[in-house]
């Protein structure tokens, strides 16, 4: 056994070359999950109980740089069950191992062209880590609006406007269909923008719980739109796909995030709208009958609030409301109420979290609670 | 390239952080065999030969501690078709990649506290790493009767009381579906427990091969007991799903184990009993007709014995036993003697194993004979 | 962080260890790739375009010595979903993750005993890493003739005839089906052999791109055979199984190999012949109805010339003829003309590649145009 210089939460493996040819930071990472999951008819009783022990999700990652510091890579693997299900004829009938595997080229000034597969420049509950979120699990919105992983390319700059102010922007062409996909681009290309603003000065934007304690209060507030032409999947990179008996249904669907974060000593905000449309979201076949098919239109949002204690506890109340369009979808409108707490034992590194949701259906379905509990280790 | 201290057989990379925030030991695995069977009808011939060669195992394990030596984690991956098999709807359509992900809280003095996916403290061949057996493989108690991986909590304890004699004991709530399962809990939980006695000292009662040449005998004797409440699978936490028309039959499946090891001046014995019972054994429908499912019930025994000689070549003789309730589950009384033979170059890390088994079935179908030839190298 | 003397390309941790009792040299590398078709009726127009952003391939790579230096291991697998694709019941429904699991004993002179999973001694192009290719990817050659990775046993051996004249071969005995398959063997064995002959002295055949610009011409000549015994799929080692309804149609499948590479002064010259027979190529059922599956005998050649520039630019022309049997296949002749350019950055560890093909298909099916561009990194 060999003493290394690294600690805990760095990574599992952490160098550089001496030549500063390379850099490697090797990590893993495993969520054990619980969940219990109760029908509340009239708010009254908890029936139909059920639970599940899951590990949720377990990564192998891979970043730093290769031949230059200008070039970074990052190669990240799913491993759990959840993680790399969605296999399908589109995917070669294989598991979707690989999340990212991208490399980024800071090819001139605050330019960077990142090519490969890795998370769109969508909303910001998405493009937040899963190992650095407050909450046991991301929100609905996320889950139902989220434009995901893509192979493609990807611009990103930033713009310092002096004053502490920032702008930060990106771009993405990609295919429309999601992530590792191999049988080629149905429908038209997919495009992908968000611009972000720092009015008060750079910070961890991207990460929840405010560790560092702002000592002044820190804003990040983005946009982000998609517009997936002629998409063939019921929730534009996700969900079905709207075949036919010749081929694929395609409409343009176009999905708008508007999301904020607000980080002060201790306090974190964050709040995310989305919109989803399409041209003629009612998939038809030749003869112009409905497959059965619909995009899932409409819009959601998400607002939460956290406070961190000094013992690193962070409670977290949550709420999220989505409403799909109920005549074209038949789905009615979903409200969930969140309490979360979290221990923090080495950051997002190492921490419990907890929480306790109830989902109101509208349309007099039974209402649901849910209680979950979560380990989270992360090197 | 650099030079490392460690050596062959203690990890690929084996490293403890300067701040003793963590320790990782990395390691791969795999193991090639070639298996080749004959029918011998009326022991007197050798008919329909096949062959097979196979990557049998292979795998990557990552372990060491988090945070505080206290906290230990373990991650085992499969990569070997044989090993991520099982794929179907309960695991999300994924292959079961995961074997182990469990994180070990040593919270109090002799207790640890285990947490994520990994072996139930069930029979011993089970707990026995694949990559320490004396022989090519487990027993055909092992596959009938084990209760496997699975996910969920075990709180492991053990009393020294005195005199060298130690009681280790583990408990167990698990779900009772088996590893890598997504679609939540089916029918009731699976309690486990084993206790283990070391009338003389503690010992490496979980390795095959006495390499210690144990100067005075040393004993371990173990039982546990698997309540699996509601199991919905015929094997308790395998086989198939016992679905009914709309869901799945239910009936509590128990397993007791009995088993021990003994090593002494390089003769290792090794004998395990196993038992199923199951209240209702046969599956029914709604309409209280067999679907065709049964549990399968009965017992086993295997007993092995072994020498290991000096220059590290090990014979071992084995006889196992497969006696399931015919009437029930319509299968025979299955006898195994298997003749086996190993060298050891470095231990269980770098070996060549080979064994001849006569397989003889009651009920008048063809005994079968099987040679195996397996090479294993473990980093 | 720490320091490392290792640098970009020779692995992300390469290490030995003190006591030369293990080495390791542990790489990743991912190849994201861009292709675009069109098809071209009468030479004249582009129709039809479709395009495709894949993670082409994506690996972790393990190899080195374990215990002594004359005993090497190699564990190779792939992550993407090309890689990783071809589950079937033969494979145990699982994804076929390893693509080698190989030791190497050198156990006497210039003998050494592999056992395992690796690629077999067939042809050139197969087994050229695609890591190392001059080419965005292999030829049809190769895809439709080659006999890629069995599991079993190969003898390699070389002779040193003196005078810088250096002959190598290698012997094979394997399954027959392909790589991953867990059911066993079906049909009879496999058998390959190659040898190939370096009169001017030993150099990299095994690698595109002369980046040693030879001061001398160096030249290897192949020649490979492989026998597949009562094969049972329509490429020999891949395509479909020939299933009937009582079991397998079985036939000998031969192929045959002719390959050369040369390199002198920055030019690469590579060409390969293929030959594929089958005993009966057209599998019949019980009654000697033909089933519908044949095998695909023909023949197919490759030649390319590249010139590797100063600035590490590279131009390579590639000419493809693929001619399977029409009476029995009812495939016609296919061409395919191919102007490539690279990039090497980093020789074959960091290269950009592209190259334009147009495919003359016989039979006047449309003619097809294709573009690719590639990113490879390989650490």
């Amino acid at each position: 056994q060999e003493i290394t210089e690294n600690t805990f939460g760095k990574g599992l493996v952490n160098v550089v070359a001496k030549d500063s040819s390379y850099s490697l930071n090797f990590a893993a990472r495993f969520q054990s999950l619980f969940t219990s999951n109760w029908d509340s008819p009239d708010n009254s009783a908890l029936e139909n109980g059920t639970s599940n022990f899951l590990v949720r999700r377990a990564r192998l990652k891979f970043k730093g740089f290769a031949y230059s510091p200008k070039l970074r890579y990052k190669m990240e693997l799913g491993l759990s069950n959840r993680d790399i299900s969605g296999a399908s004829e589109y995917t070669h009938d294989a598991p979707r191992y690989i999340l990212d595997a991208v490399i980024k080229w800071n090819f001139y000034e605050n330019f960077d062209l990142w090519v490969g597969q890795t998370k769109l420049p969508g909303n910001r509950e998405r493009i937040i880590s899963s190992g650095n979120m407050q909450t046991v699990d991301r929100s609905l919105v996320n889950s139902v609006f989220n434009v995901d992983r893509e192979m493609g390319v990807q611009l990103h700059h930033y713009f310092d406007l002096g004053n502490n102010v920032i702008l930060k922007e990106a771009v993405a062409l990609s295919q429309g269909e999601g992530r590792n996909v191999t049988r080629g681009n149905k429908g038209g290309y997919h495009f992908t923008g968000r611009a972000e603003l720092f009015p008060f000065g750079d910070f961890d934007a991207y990460s929840g719980a405010d560790f560092a304690r702002e000592e002044t209060p820190k804003l990040a507030i983005g946009a982000a739109y998609s517009h997936n032409g002629n998409a063939v999947r019921t929730e534009s990179v996700d969900g079905d796909y709207m075949e036919t008996e010749t081929g694929f249904y395609e409409t343009d669907i176009k999905t708008f995030f508007l999301d904020a974060m607000m980080k002060y000593r201790g306090v974190t905000l964050m709040a995310e709208y989305a919109d989803r449309s399409a041209d003629n979201p009612i998939a038809v076949d030749e003869n112009g009958l409905p497959t059965g098919d619909v995009v899932q239109v409409g819009d959601g949002f998400n607002a939460q609030a956290a406070y961190l204690f000094k013992n690193n506890f962070e409670v977290v109340g949550r709420y999220t409301t989505i409403k799909l369009d109920e005549d074209i979808t038949g789905v009615g409108v979903e409200n969930q109420y969140t309490l979360g707490l979290s221990k923090y034992l080495v950051k997002h590194k190492l921490k419990v979290q907890t929480d306790l949701s109830l989902n109101d259906y509208a349309d007099n379905l039974d209402n649901e609670v849910m209680y979950r509990l979560q380990v989270d280790i992360h090197f």
